[in-house]
C-alpha cells in the first residue's frame, strides 16, 4: 500500500492539513477588529506602533535541509517546519522585537506524502509553540508545485514603541572610549556538531558512538542542528537592558561577530578562554568524529544565539554571556582574524 | 569566453548587484525615522494606520516561469522579476490598500549568469516603477543556494486607515435584496493566450503567424503572460467606491468569480455578452492557434484583473467593466457551471 500524496489532495486538502497543525498556536481570529488572518488574497496584521519589523527566508530541499540524512536520520518533515519557523523568529528577535505574524510559501512535489506535509505544519507550529513566540499568529501563505521542496517563511513582529536594535550602534553611542562587551545568549557550536553528527555515515557514526558511548551527546548535537532553539525573550530584554547593537549568529560566531565589528569600523576580540569553556562540552563528541571543538564553537553555524554589544563592564542581561569585545582597529594579539580562521557560511563561496 | 556567474561574485557581489538595480525605485532611507531598509536582520516598515496587509508568493523554475519557451522565447530574467513582483503588487491591490515594501527570498544555482540576476532585478524595479507603486520600498530579502531558481516574494501594504476589502461582503451589507453586480477592471483571457503562443513550437508558431499576419496581436498576448499589468490603482480607487468584496483574477474568471460567489453563499452569473466581446480581440489569434478565444477568457489566469463585487445598479468607479453578476444561490440557466466549464489552475491538480 502506497502512502497518500499531496497531489489526492489538492490544493483545498492541504489547507485543511495545514490549518489542522496550526490550531495549536494563536489563530488570527483573536486579532483586534479591522485584521484579517489567512483566506483572502492578503492578510491584514496590527502594527500597534505603527511600523513593524519583517524579515524572509527560504529553505531548499538538500541545501538548507535533507529529508534523509547519510547518518541515516530521516526528517518526518517536523524538523523542516521547525527550523523554518525558527531562523525567521530569530531575525525578529536580533531586532529586539517579538513576533506577530508568519507567512508560508511552499511549493513542493506531488508525490510528497501529506503525512511529510502534516509533520511539517506540525513544527511550524511547534517551533511557535515551544520557543515561546505566543504573539505570532500564521497569517497565511501561498502554495505552488515543483520537482523538490522549497520553504519561504516570512516573519513581522512589533517593537513596541522601542528602537530596533540594528548592527550598527547608534550614532549618540559612537565615539565612546573603551571597548565594548561582545555577549552571547545561546549555544554555539553545537548545531556544527550536528552537523557532523548527521553527516557522518551510519556505519562510521555507529563505530564511533559505540566506542565512546556518547549516544546522547551526539543526539543532543544532532537536534540543535535540525530544530535549533533561538531564546526569544533575549531580544526585547537586550534591547531594554541598552544593547547598542544586535546580530543573530546563522552564519558562524566568528563571521558574525566579524561582520557586527565590521559594521561598526571596530576590530572582534574573542575571549578565548570562553571559547575553550564553551568547547569543552563538545570536546568528547570532536574527538569521537575527529574534529575541533573549538573550530565548531568559532566558526559553526545555525545555533541562533543573539550576539550583543553592550558598553563596556555594563552589567549584562540574564542569559547572555560576555565571549569577547569589540575594540578599536588596529587589534592586539589577542583578535581573532577571520580572514586566517576558516569561517562561516556563504551560499556562493564568494 | 563563458559569461560570469553568480558563484564568481559571492553574496556580498549578488547583493551589489541587485541593490545597485533596486536604486531606481525609492530608496527605504527616505522612510521615517525609526523605519529601516536591507541590510540588517529584519526591515523596520511603516504602518502609519496601525495595521498592515502582507502577502507571500513563490515562484519554481520550469512551473512558474521558464527561461526558455517552446516557442523560442527566451527571458532574459526580467520578465520573471516583473512577474514575481506583479502578482503580489496584486495581491495588495485586491485587499484595497497600495503597497509598503518588497522583500525577496530568491534562491539560485551558481552557475547562475551574472546577466541573469541583473535582469531579474531589474525586472522586479521595472514592475515596482511601471505599475505606479510609487510608495513601495525594497525592504530586504534573503539568498540562497539550489539547483534551480525559486523566487519568492513577499509585499506589504497600507489601507490608509480603509477597512480591507474582504472575499466576503461585510455582514452590514449582507441580506440585501436583489443581484449584485460583478465588475472587472483589467485584462481577461490575454495572459492565456500568451501562454498559448509560448507554448507553441517554433515551427508551428511561425508557420500559423505567417498564413495570418497577426505577429504582434501574437506578441502582445506573450507579453501579457509574461509581463502582467494589474492595475493597482483599481483596489484602493474600488474601496472607496463602496466596493463589497474584492478578488484578484490569478486562477481565472470562472474560477475566481466562484470562489468570491461561494465565499458569500451566491451563485455567480457571467455576462456571455461580455465575455463574447472580450474574446472578440483575441478571436483571430485563437483561430490561427486552433483555440477557443471565449475559452481564454473565462478560464484563462494570470492576468491579475482585480474582480469586484458592487450593490446592483450602482455605478463603476473609472476603469470597472460590469461581467457579470451573484445572484441567490439555485441559479438560472444563464448561471455559468464551473464544475461543467474547464476551470482554472490547481498546482495539484484536486
Amino acid at each position: 500500500m502506497t502512502s497518500p500524496t499531496v497531489s489526492g489532495l489538492g490544493e483545498a486538502g492541504i489547507l485543511q492539513v495545514l490549518h489542522r497543525r496550526f490550531r495549536t498556536v494563536p489563530a488570527a481570529q483573536d486579532w483586534p477588529e479591522g485584521s484579517l488572518g489567512p483566506g483572502d488574497d492578503a492578510a491584514v496584521v496590527p502594527a500597534p506602533d505603527g511600523r513593524f519589523v519583517i524579515s524572509t527566508d527560504a529553505m531548499a530541499q538538500d541545501r538548507d535541509f535533507r529529508l534523509v540524512w547519510p547518518s541515516g536520520a530521516v526528517d518526518s518533515g517536523y524538523s523542516t517546519g521547525w527550523k523554518a519557523a525558527a531562523q525567521n523568529l530569530s531575525d525578529i528577535n536580533a531586532m529586539g522585537a517579538r513576533a506577530s505574524s508568519l507567512l508560508l510559501a511552499l511549493t513542493m512535489p506531488g508525490h510528497t506524502p501529506v503525512r511529510w506535509l502534516d509533520r511539517f505544519a506540525a513544527g511550524i507550529a511547534g517551533a511557535v509553540h515551544h520557543l515561546g513566540a505566543d504573539t505570532c499568529r500564521i497569517a497565511g501563505g501561498d502554495l505552488g508545485g515543483d520537482d523538490r521542496i522549497t520553504v519561504c517563511v516570512t516573519v513581522t513582529g512589533d517593537l513596541d514603541g522601542r528602537p530596533a536594535v540594528r548592527r550598527t550602534i547608534p550614532r549618540d553611542h559612537q565615539g565612546g572610549t573603551g571597548p565594548l562587551d561582545l555577549a552571547l545568549c545561546g549555544k554555539a557550536g553545537w548545531a556544527a556538531a550536528g552537523l557532523s553528527v548527521l553527516q557522518t555515515p551510519r556505519t562510521d557514526l555507529d563505530r564511533a558512538l559505540d566506542r565512546t558511548g556518547i549516544h546522547r551527546l551526539a543526539a543532543r548535537a544532532a537536534a540543535a542542528q535540525l530544530r535549533p532553539r533561538p531564546i526569544l525573550t533575549a531580544g526585547p530584554t537586550a534591547a531594554e537592558h541598552g544593547a547598542l547593537a544586535m546580530l543573530d549568529v546563522s552564519d558562524g560566531l566568528a563571521r558574525d561577530a566579524a561582520r557586527l565589528a565590521a559594521a561598526n569600523g571596530l576590530d572582534v576580540e574573542l575571549d578565548e578562554d570562553w571559547v575553550e569553556q564553551a568547547a569543552a562540552g563538545l570536546a568528547p563528541l570532536a574527538s569521537a568524529l575527529g574534529e575541533d571543538a573549538a573550530d565548531w564553537v568559532r566558526t559553526g553555524g545555525e545555533d541562533y544565539g543573539l550576539l550583543a554589544v553592550f558598553s563596556g563592564g555594563a552589567p549584562l542581561p540574564p542569559g547572555f554571556t560576555r565571549v569577547g569585545r569589540l575594540v578599536a582597529p588596529g587589534g592586539t594579539s589577542q583578535s581573532l582574524n577571520p580572514a586566517r580562521a576558516r569561517i562561516g557560511w556563504d551560499h556562493f563561496g564568494g
